[in-house]
């Protein structure tokens, strides 16, 4: 399903790149209109990418912080305990994060092979090493993610259909190709997509600055429409998919994902449209199980179950989209359709497909 | 339900006045940063108003033509045939409408009025008085409908409650008090408004822009958020009702409204919420009913009906929300709940209710 002409313009919009020992950060802010990198040297320029949203998106921030981590052991030198010495920096790192993002699977990642390091290994290396891994493995992901995600909308329909995005869940948020947007390119090059609705995605139009920029880029055909007219479309012109993204989700199957995506669930039912997750296992919180957000004055009513209010600070940028409205979450181990807490925990109990 | 106090807040945002001779408009393309008045002592200057959206909504549209008709007549002096000597100003008035309005009932009355003046009559006086009235049973119908609002949300739960409201209904869009905002500011006088959910309506921020403003101007506790946060805040907080305005009715009972209202009647059934449209019977189409938007490429499928394309040049202002998913219209000539062709027909049959 990949050609050369894909994976050319793929690395024409990477958000990511390690070259010539610094880590290039794409830097979104200033998206659509200029495409400028940040070139960070060190844990602290990282961090800062971070913190100010230069860089967002789940896999993404936390690939950066992968990078930050091997950074930050060249500038230590030598050391007996590499876990402590780089404790701060990795702190750092996780401060800088989007509260929603956290714990990241990355850092624990980078954590980890920090403990295992043998004595004497050239340990910037080895970290440096251990960064590309993971780099590489979310391109890998999303590749895998984009072919079945796009066997599945070829199974229910040949011909070119019209799907419908949400926020921005393409390469800009991982490593390259994209989630939802790895989805629709794969689509896209199956001959499957005739055109893609946009939604803006208030409050921070990642629809409308950086979606819309990023399918324009890739040649598919491309609508950007404010999120309320989402109805008015799915009435309007046969359409067949709603294709989101993830921030994270939970071991029951629900979704948070950018402010507006649980509403195109319940209009996507309405409509008999389908609706995919399109996101890496690693999002997969199997610690967390969401509440159904109803207020309640009762204290006595909280079973113990977290709420949204309770992930993140920014309540108004994700929202909770309930098992029971998605039909397949897509990730990299595989489908989960109509997925539930056996069906997910089935899931993270497979080993990876590639 | 009136106080004096109402009777003077209403007054500070009055819309439109007939004051010294000159028609008075309030532009609403410089709200909420300043509140400036446009002086109108022509019907080429009203039009301009119009057109330029400095006025809106259908009502207040309508107000605004009607004594543009008046000031025309003041301007031609002595006529033997008063239809024929306005029909100019008449045809620019109703060139320069948002094509959704057309055709304007208050034009319709002005003429009407104009065919049968009698021989010698003070015309451009009569005119005047003919548009004052309609000015004015434009407030009183406001205020009817308010009243009829209030007590629905008072008869399924007394106390305080969660509203949500979508783009302008208020005392801008007509003569003064409101539609929906008339029954949202009724009820907020009966003790029975908590927080107002204001959607910031897209593309045109009419909510965010006039309706928080109003709402503030008026006491109401209000809260702005984003179109696609809907659904997040109806399954948040408890909510008993959605309450908005419409552009035109058709025969059948579908509402043409704000880009939006049809995603927000969606979500209300979906919770489990109320829906209520507040609009005067002037409103209402006999002679409308709209098809179900769904696009066919084969045109034998198009049975004579209209769709909402057909009748706006500007689709992405608008929406269509099947009478289906509306509980209750509110006019001042009464209710149709659960509104359908025979009910409509029957509202439309009844007199005036005052």
């Amino acid at each position: 399903m990949q050609s050369q002409e894909q994976l050319t313009v793929e690395a024409s919009i990477s958000a990511i790149e390690w070259s010539g020992g610094a880590l290039r950060l794409l830097d979104q802010r200033a998206l659509p209109e200029e495409v400028r990198y940040l070139e960070c040297l060190d844990a602290a320029a990282i961090a800062e990418a971070i913190r100010s949203q230069a860089v967002r998106g789940g896999s993404l921030v936390g690939i950066a912080a992968a990078y930050g981590v091997a950074l930050a052991a060249r500038s230590i030198g030598e050391s007996d305990d590499w876990a402590a010495a780089l404790a701060d920096d990795v702190a750092m790192l996780e401060a800088s994060m989007p509260d929603i993002v956290q714990p990241s699977w990355a850092l624990r990642m980078m954590q980890e092979r920090t403990r295992r390091l043998a004595d004497h290994a050239d340990v910037p290396g080895e970290l440096l090493s251990a960064a590309m891994s993971i780099h590489h493995s979310d391109i890998e992901a999303n590749l895998t993610m984009g072919k079945l995600g796009a066997q599945l909308i070829r199974k229910h329909q040949k011909g070119k259909q019209n799907l419908m995005t949400h926020s921005n869940a393409g390469a800009l948020t991982g490593a390259g190709y994209g989630t939802a947007l790895g989805v629709v390119r794969a689509a896209h090059a199956a001959g499957l997509v005739a055109t893609v609705y946009v939604n803006e995605t208030r409050p921070e139009l990642e629809g409308a600055r950086l979606t819309e920029w990023e399918l324009t880029q890739l040649g598919v055909p491309a609508q950007v429409a404010v999120d309320s007219a989402a109805a008015h479309h799915m009435k309007s012109v046969p359409m067949t998919w709603v294709v989101v993204g993830a921030e994270r989700i939970a071991a029951n199957g629900d979704v948070i994902s950018a402010m507006g995506t649980y509403a195109l669930a319940i209009l996507a039912m309405h409509h008999g449209l389908r609706f995919m997750v399109v996101a890496p296992s690693s999002i997969i919180d199997m610690g967390l199980e969401i509440d159904d957000e109803v207020a309640s004055d009762d204290p006595s009513d909280n079973d113990g179950r977290r709420k949204l209010s309770d992930l993140t600070s920014n309540p108004q940028t994700f929202d909770v989209t309930p098992a029971d409205l998605v039909d397949v979450i897509v990730t990299e181990k595989g489908l989960v359709e109509r997925p539930d807490a056996t069906r997910i925990a089935d899931l993270m109990s497979h080993r990876r497909l590639h």
